[in-house]
This record gives structure tokens, sequence and C-alpha cells, in this order.
């Protein structure tokens, strides 16, 4: 089954997103979905790719779209997506629905709601008192929730399919994955173990049921995470919406909204509620709008009330940096260039304006205590990673990375689940020194790091810089990376912009699978490479992470429709082509009824004026 | 001294370059020149950037665009480059000025121009009977050639003249060589050294004169090639000579003329007379097209001729496809992608054709005995090299690899000069060895390697698949990264995929540079992050490796010319920036009197009150 290639619909200039509806396909695939064992009414979904291979006539694409890729299914961005998880949520019977929003400014817009609010709001779940709602909760009651079948589901990402086959599966190179140990079979129960173990995160607030089930851990597929959000300067709500359809199209596994200017709370549910992936936010940034951009200002009172208002909303996870506490900052004073995380920043300035250790710090346990009634995963962030080469794998980022992983230890506690993050500008001779401090320090928590950029020369390319350190890193441990677009360090990113970010960041994961080990990544190498060598061009196009591009780049020097079919490339030229030669002589096997070694003895015998003369 | 952006003339839809003559230049930088010593008429090119950094006024870039970016020359195309080192040559009073060309097409083509021809060529130079005129061959009898003082000067970048200060030096990182030696200081003799014990080489026709003289080894600047070149299905002269141009203006080491199509012998002139940097080909795409594209008809005498003729215009290295050996061949038949080198296919093709060993390695010490008379240095060509990852480090890959070390110990002999080519699609979990077998079975040649790809799923984004592989080869070892386009198994390049495959291949070769303990490379990084804290925006500009786009970006959102002094971008918006903290802190100190650490202390004292009404 075919379908047309993807169609977008553009909705420019528009501050609001706009009535149409979305509607997007990758070329040649069609969406499909397993049922669970455990839970037979879990649909989870993959890509079936249809390929003109005749021993694999489909690849099964892990698929991050949600709806928008469902033929079946109009989305109505003023409606939102449909509400997957919320039977499953419901029959655990912890939760109790709110009848309005715990915090002022929640229920102000649910009653009174601007213009620029989303249409259809839901009110709030949170657990029932003395419940916990969390996944590490049910994981250590020995719980295998829907989620954690759904996700076993996912991960897999069907390989059984191409192995049931007499023919011999080809060889595959070994991983090495520096301690992460991945299983040839992901199940259900591993899924769960490693959730207990802390060693992974399902980020799954009770009140975003519309994600679909993932988890971020160095022995599953590495993820990878999309920034969008506006700034006071530039962007609108329909923007920010779009890119969030958009990114989940490319592949983007969560998304964080770091809107910092106007209409925060609005912009962030219309992405909520429009977003089958994790959401995490900065809550600190919104806090900081509400006391005018004055960091001293900020009380714990304030972000308490913050967390609540996106607890509420279904933020997924949190960035909270409760790791800069104030003895550290000295250390960043003769740094080349300071404190260059924007949430550290304001920490830095509120601890030393009150003279006062962080209050994220002195209230954690009481943060953690929100968290865990709505599922919550913290993100504890990395407020004084390096902003520059110089400044890397310093005294300050290590000691906020030790405090990261004291505090990780109280969550623990709480059972709210927890990931790490990290570096930001790293050379590449201290990467790994940095994997390994964060899996000592940190006991193995997930690590969530930006990229690391393995150079600061080269802004407009800072996609591939990070590229680098990023596929590196996913190698060595990191369980998700923080895309870092071409426009890092210049301006704020536009859609283009968000697809050449994922796109090298979906490289880089891709890359660190293989080398780590991922049982299921190197069949999508392995099947493009068979479309390569026997020339199907289509197959290539639809196997490569951007189909479009491949497909563009190819007919901007062969456009005809037979080119597609054609033994040659434009790199060559119909005449002589490298691959050819091997064609040759496969078929020559054929014909004469020999295997290939037994065809290459008679080249090689004294047979050879016979061998020549068979030759084409 | 501020110059203007670069123009750039484009020529189009030319069948030949047009009579324009090219002109660039880069954002606030002009071309300034250092003198030799122990040869005072050296005059060694670099790019001296003017910045508002009050500490350091000019920062000096490696820079390889030859005249086009010195204002005081206008280059003619139809007449070619300065011929920098012909005085050099002829001094050494070892060559003789032939009065003919050796080959037929040669002498044909200059007595009888076609309309394609480049108008002004020069008759050709070769060594004098029984003479050998290789840098290599110098630097075993201990001379210290001109070319080796001038590489000296050009490595060392400058970085003395950031290091006559009172002040103390910026703490940069320690590199991590893998074995690799870099000193603090390149000197000549440290060149002689390299390049006698074959651990470097200098590609440097005594017929392309043009060429500005550059190292390859991993011992110093890691570099990069760019792989130009039309086919039978596209281009023209004209775009090859503008991408020529292109490429060295964005940083290309080296070109490779790798065209398989028409008029192979003039545009390869036209690229040689207008290119400062050493040009490779692998003469045996240009054999083919003699015999109308069919490797069976290939010989030696025909291919001795093309070495010739190309020794005679100017080439200055030949990757020759010796290791391809008859029973290798058997090894690559049950690879997924078989056979992708093109010189390694046709090699194949032959030796099965004719059941004899490949001709390049049975005469290959004739091969030698030719390219000591003009300075041709040998770049083995890995005819056998992985084309999908599945395929990576196979017995083919292998066996080839040592064979290439034995040649290179043949032709050691003979003073040729030889590098090893490598990779192609590499997991990440396999770069390592790659490298270590080649310094273990070639005895340290020069590795040059296609990038590796780590994966083989991005068409269409394989220059960032490659640059993560490139980063990390290089920094294990490699000395020069043959760049891969955005283009690569699609189509062939034009001019902007040429300029998007070398930046991404100058970010890994600069990244691998720190890694491995260039000791010129942090000082770019350290610059440029120093301009980013102090909110120097246009010394970001300059100081990036594409000034062009990281201006362009940021202006996309701020294109005020206020903004470019302004202390906030369009990340965070005015109101907040991360990095102010840290400047308001050290104001602070300023106004007070106090160092940092005092600062601190007092801020972390009982005086904390008094602290709080200090900041703004």
């Amino acid at each position: 089954m075919l379908y047309p290639p993807y169609i977008w619909h553009i909705m420019k200039q528009a501050t609001l997103p706009s009535q149409r509806n979305f509607s997007l396909g990758y070329p040649a695939s069609e969406k499909i979905y397993i049922q669970g064992t455990l839970y037979p009414y879990l649909k989870v979904p993959f890509r079936a790719v249809h390929l003109e291979d005749p021993e694999y006539p489909i690849y099964y694409a892990y698929d991050t779209s949600g709806p928008y890729t469902d033929k079946d299914i109009r989305v109505d961005i003023h409606q939102g997506l449909p509400r997957l998880r919320a039977p499953w949520i419901l029959s655990r019977e912890d939760v109790e629905a709110l009848t309005h929003f715990s915090t002022k400014l929640g229920q102000e817009i649910y009653e009174n709601p601007p213009p620029t609010a989303f249409p259809h709001p839901h009110l709030p779940l949170r657990a029932k008192k003395g419940r916990t709602v969390t996944q590490l909760h049910y994981a250590k009651a020995g719980v295998i929730t829907p989620e954690m079948e759904y996700i076993a589901i996912r991960e897999n990402q069907r390989i059984e399919a191409y192995k049931n086959k007499e023919k011999k599966l080809p060889r595959f190179h070994r991983g090495q994955g520096w301690g992460a140990i991945l299983p040839d079979e992901i199940t259900p129960e591993f899924v769960r173990q490693e959730v207990a173990a802390g060693r992974a995160i399902i980020p799954a607030n009770i009140n975003h049921p519309e994600t679909e089930p993932m988890i971020i851990g160095r022995n599953f597929r590495t993820k990878i995470n999309a920034n969008i959000g506006n700034s006071i300067v530039t962007s609108s709500i329909a923007e920010e919406v779009e890119k969030a359809v958009w990114a989940v199209y490319w592949g983007a596994d969560t998304i964080m909204d770091l809107s910092t200017g106007r209409h925060i709370h609005e912009t962030r549910e219309w992405i909520l509620r429009n977003t089958p992936v994790p959401i995490g936010t900065v809550p600190i940034y919104q806090a900081l709008e509400k006391v005018g951009g004055k960091p001293e200002e900020l009380t714990w009172e304030l972000f308490r009330e913050t967390l609540i208002e996106q607890c509420e909303q279904g933020v997924d996870y949190f960035t909270i940096h409760a790791g800069v506490r104030l003895a550290y900052i000295p250390k960043t004073l003769d740094r080349v260039t300071g404190i260059v995380s924007r949430g550290g920043s304001i920490m830095a300035r509120w601890c030393l304006a009150h003279h006062k250790e962080n209050f994220l710090y002195t209230h954690f346990e009481e943060i953690c205590d929100i968290l865990c009634k709505y599922d919550v995963s913290i993100s504890l962030g990395d407020g004084l990673r390096p902003g520059s080469i110089a400044d890397a794998s310093d005294e300050a980022q290590y000691a906020e990375l030790r405090t990261l992983g004291e505090l990780a230890r109280i969550a623990y506690e709480y059972d709210v689940q927890v990931m790490i993050e990290g570096p930001g500008h790293i050379p590449m001779q201290l990467i790994w020194e940095n994997m390994q401090k964060e899996l000592e320090d940190c006991h193995e928590r997930p690590f969530y790091t930006l990229g690391p950029l393995v150079t600061d020369v080269a802004p407009g390319y800072d996609h591939i810089t990070s590229a680098i350190g990023a596929a590196m890193i996913g190698w060595f441990g990191t369980a998700m990376l923080c895309y870092v677009t071409p426009k890092e360090h210049l301006g704020l990113p536009n859609k283009e912009d968000v697809r050449e970010g994922i796109l090298a960041y979906r490289i880089a994961a891709h890359a660190a699978d293989i080398a780590k080990g991922h049982p299921a990544a190197q069949w999508r190498d392995y099947l493009l490479s068979r479309a390569r060598f026997a020339f199907r061009w289509r197959d290539q196009f639809h196997l490569a992470l951007d189909p479009e591009r491949a497909q563009a780049y190819h007919d901007a020097t062969l456009p005809a429709e037979g080119a597609k079919v054609a033994h040659f490339c434009a790199m060559c030229g119909p005449k002589f082509c490298s691959m050819e030669i091997t064609h040759q002589l496969r078929e020559l096997a054929a014909q004469k009824g020999l295997s290939e070694t037994e065809l290459i003895e008679v080249g090689l015998s004294e047979k050879a004026q016979e061998f020549r003369t068979w030759l084409p």
C-alpha cells in the first residue's frame, strides 16, 4: 500500500493554530499496530515501510509521529489528540479527578479563557491521598504496567519479523556497550526491572494521557529530545504547535517547551494536547516571567505553585536546577564563559542576592512529594554546564554532578523518576570521562546530554559539532541526546532548523545504537545497503531517515522516473558502475549453477580462459 | 582594517570559465605573509582576523585560499596562479626543462589545443637522469627544503603572537594523542624528520609550482580533502574550476579531481593552473576512458602513459589501487555491497577477465620509478573498502590493508612519498581498531580516510554521518580526512554541497586537532568563546569557520545593526541573559576593588546583607 508523499499545511503568520487539520504521511509506509499480550487492548504503533526487496518486503520503523500519520485519524488540533492512556490510568484506581485546577492561574484560564487558550481543556487528575502513581512506584512493587508492555513491544522494533526464515541471518557486528547490557529481546519484565533499578525512566504524567509510552535508559534505544518554545523576541503559538508536530514527524522522542515569552501557559497547553510524546519544561522559566524577570524575587511558594500548575496540565518531566549550590558559584567566576545555563544563572543570581542555599535544593523533598502525585519525572538540570571548550570538565561542573547524584538518591526514595542532565561544550578526549563520572556519581541514572559540542568555532553548524559529541556520548551510555539546531548560539530555530537538528540527532542516536549493540539497530542499515546494492532506488529513499531529501537530491541530477530503477547514478554515470562487477559475478554463478566460492575457484584455476569467455 | 564581505562571480551555464576574474575576501580579514628564516624569500600566508578583543586584537588563521584572497593580486584564471615554487625547484639544479610533453596526448593538446584547452600551458620539468627530486629524498639526505620551512611556519599558526604577554596563559586541555607526538613548536627540522621517517608527506609535484606547501601527517594539523570532478552525466569545466576555488576558500587542504566524463585532460589542466593546494587524481579513471570504459582492455602500457601524462601536468598525488590482488576478490563476494570503490572495481574486473595479478601490483616498482622523477606522491587506494556497515572491517578490507603496508615499504625505497587510503562505512565501535591496524600494518604512514560513515541510513545527510566518524578517526590518528558531501550516494555535488561538505570536515578536523592536542587548535575556540561571553557578535562571526552563515543566522531574528553589540540574543531575549550574572559579579569586583575570590568570600560571609545591596 503506497501513500502519496506527506502533505504539510503551513499556517503562515497565524498567532493561533488555524482551523486546518494536520495530515502527514511517509512515502510507501502505513501505520500498523501490534497488540499486547499481557494487555490485549494495547495497540503499539509502527511504520511499516513497504519494500521491493523480495526477501524482506517490510521494514518496521520505530514511530514517534503518533496519530498524525494514521490515515484513519484526522487530527483536529483544537480538540487535541486521542487520550490513549486515560483508561489505563483510571483502571489503576489510585487517582482522583479534580473538580477544579489547584492553582489560581490554572483555574482562571479554565474559567475565563483568554483568546489564546486551548478551547477544549481537561480537568486534572491527581493521586488519591497517600498514593503514589509513578511508574517507578509500580515497578518497585513488581507491577508490569500497560506502559511497560507497550514499551517492550515498541523497543523490539519487530525484528522477529525478519528472523522467521530458513535463510541464515546476516552477520552483524557485535556492539561494544561499555557496561550497558542490551538483551536480545526486550521483555515487559526487563522494562520493569530497569525502571525499578532507576536505570531507566518512563516519563508519563497522568495528565498527559496523549503520550505514547517510551523509555529513557542506556539499555534501550537511544532517544533524542527537540527543544522548541518561543521567546519574547519571536514566534507565536501556532508556530510552536507546528514545530512540535514537525518534530515528532521527523523523529523526536520527547519535546521540551522552553518558552519564555508571553502566553507560556497557553502555548504549553496547545503543545501538550497535540503531542504524542512526553513534554518537558523548565518551570523556573515561567516562575521568572511571573516575577517580571527578576530572579531575586523568586520564592519557593511561587515556584511550588508553578510546579503544580504544570503538573496539572500534564508536563511529563521538569528540569530542576537543584544542584546549583551557593558554594559552587565561585567556582565559575574564572571561567571563559561563566554560567551559560539559563536556569543555572537564575538560581545563581537568587543564591547570591539572598545569600542563601538554592531553594530548589533545600525544598527538594517537597518537590518530590508533589511530583509523585502526578508521575512527573525530574531531569536534574546541569546549571553549571560548560559553555566553551575551555570550561569543560572543571570543578564547578563536576561538583554539581556529584550533588545531582545525591538528589537522585532522594528522589528514588520518593519513587520519583529521575534523569541527569549533562555536557554542553566538551572536547572529544574528555567525553568518556564525563560519561564515567555520571555513571559513578549518579548511580547509573539515565544521562541526558546536550550534544556535547566538540568545538566552539562553528556557529551556524552546531548541529554538526554537537552531533559528533552526541554520537560518541550516546555510544558511551547517554540515554537521551538533547538536540542542537544550526541556529544554536545565534537565534531561535525555525521549522527547517528543527528538521536539521532532529535529523543530525537521529543519525547520532542510531550510530550510537549500532555501536553499543542495540539488537534492532543494524537491520535498517542492512536493508538500506541491500537496496543500494540492488539499485532499488525507491527502497533507499523510503528507508532513509529523511526520505524526502534523499529523493530530492537524487532527482536533482537524474529526475527521470526511469533513473529510479537504473543500475547507475549520477556519480559514475551509466558507463561504469563500481558495484556492477559483483553483480556480474553473482549472475554468472547462477547461470552456471555454481556457488560463489566454486565460481571463484574456477576463476582462479587453470580454466581461466573458459572463465573469461563467460564474462559479459 | 576591514574588508567588505567576499564577492563571488557566478559563471552560470558556461562550458568554459568565463573571462571574469575571481576576487574573494573574508570579513574583517587581511592576508599577511611571514618571512622565512632559513629561506628569507619565503612568504607564508595567514589570514589575520581583526578582532575587537582588547587583549587579542588579531587571530591568525591557517589559510588555504591562496592568492584569491590577496587584495593585491587579481587572479586571471586564463593565466593561472603565480608559480610560487618555480624558482625553489629550479635552484635545486636536479631537474631539466623538457622541450615537449612526453606523451602523445599531452603533446597533441599542446600543439593543437582544442577549444576546451587551458590557453597558457607550461612545458614540463622532469628530474635529470639518475636524480630523484622528491621531498622524501631530500629529507633522507638531511636537507631542509624551502617547502619544509614554509610548512613549519604555516603549521605553527603564529601562536607565539598570543604568548608575548605578561598575563598568564589560559588553561587549555591536554590532548590525548594515542601515540601521536605533537611538539609545542614545529621546527623545519621536525618537518624534515617526519618526512624522512615516512610519517608525513608533502605532496608537491615539480610541475605544480602553484601549490603552497602543506604537509599530511598525524603529528601535524589534520587536513581535509575535497573531491570534485565531472561525470558524463553532468557538469562543465567552468563549474569544476569554480568548485575548486570555492573549495580552497572554505578550507580544503587538497583537492581530488575525480572527473570521468569528457575533456578529462583539459579539466584537470584548468584546475591545476588555478589551485594553490595539491591536486590528487585516480589515473585509472582516465585510462578507462581511453579504452571506452572497458576495464579488460586496460594495459600496463596505457596506464603508464597516463601516469606520465598526469605527472607532466602537475598532479601532486595519485590514488593507485595496487592492493586489489586477484586472491582478495573472492573475499568480497558474500558482502552486502560487494566492491564499491570505482578503482577497486575496475581492477577486480581486469584481474578476473585476464586471470592475472593486478598490473598495478606487479608493476609497482616501475610506477615508483616514474613518480620519483616528478615528486608525485602515492595514495595507496583502498579498492576493497567497505560500502556498508555490514561489510566493515572484513577480511577483504584488512587483507588489502596489509598489502598496502608492503607496497609502502617498496615506495620508501624509491623515495616516493606514500599515504594509505582507508575507511568508508565503519560503525563507531570499530573505528579505533581500523586506525590501529593501519598504524601497525603500514608502519605509521599517513592515513587518509573517507569519513568513515557511521551508519548507512541517512542518504542526504552523509556529510554528517561521516563527519562523526571523521572526527573520531582524526583524533585517533588519521592525517587527512576525505570529505563527503550531502549528495553522497545520490549524485554529484554542486557548489553549495561542496561548501557543506568542507564545513562539516573542517569541524571534524578541528575537533580532532583539539582532542589530539595540536598546540594551536584551542586558541580559536578560546578567542571565539571570549567574544561570545563579551557579546562581541562581530568577532564571533569573524572567527567562525563560516562567517557568512553565522552572521546570516543571527540576523535572521535580529537584523538591526544595534543587535551586534547587544548583550542578548534571540534565544533568551533582552530581559534575562544567562551569562549576565557572571558579568555583574565581575563588574562588582572591579568597583569594590576586590579580586573575584575576595568578592565571593564576602558574598559567602556574614556580610551577605551588604553584598546584596551591591547587586544591580
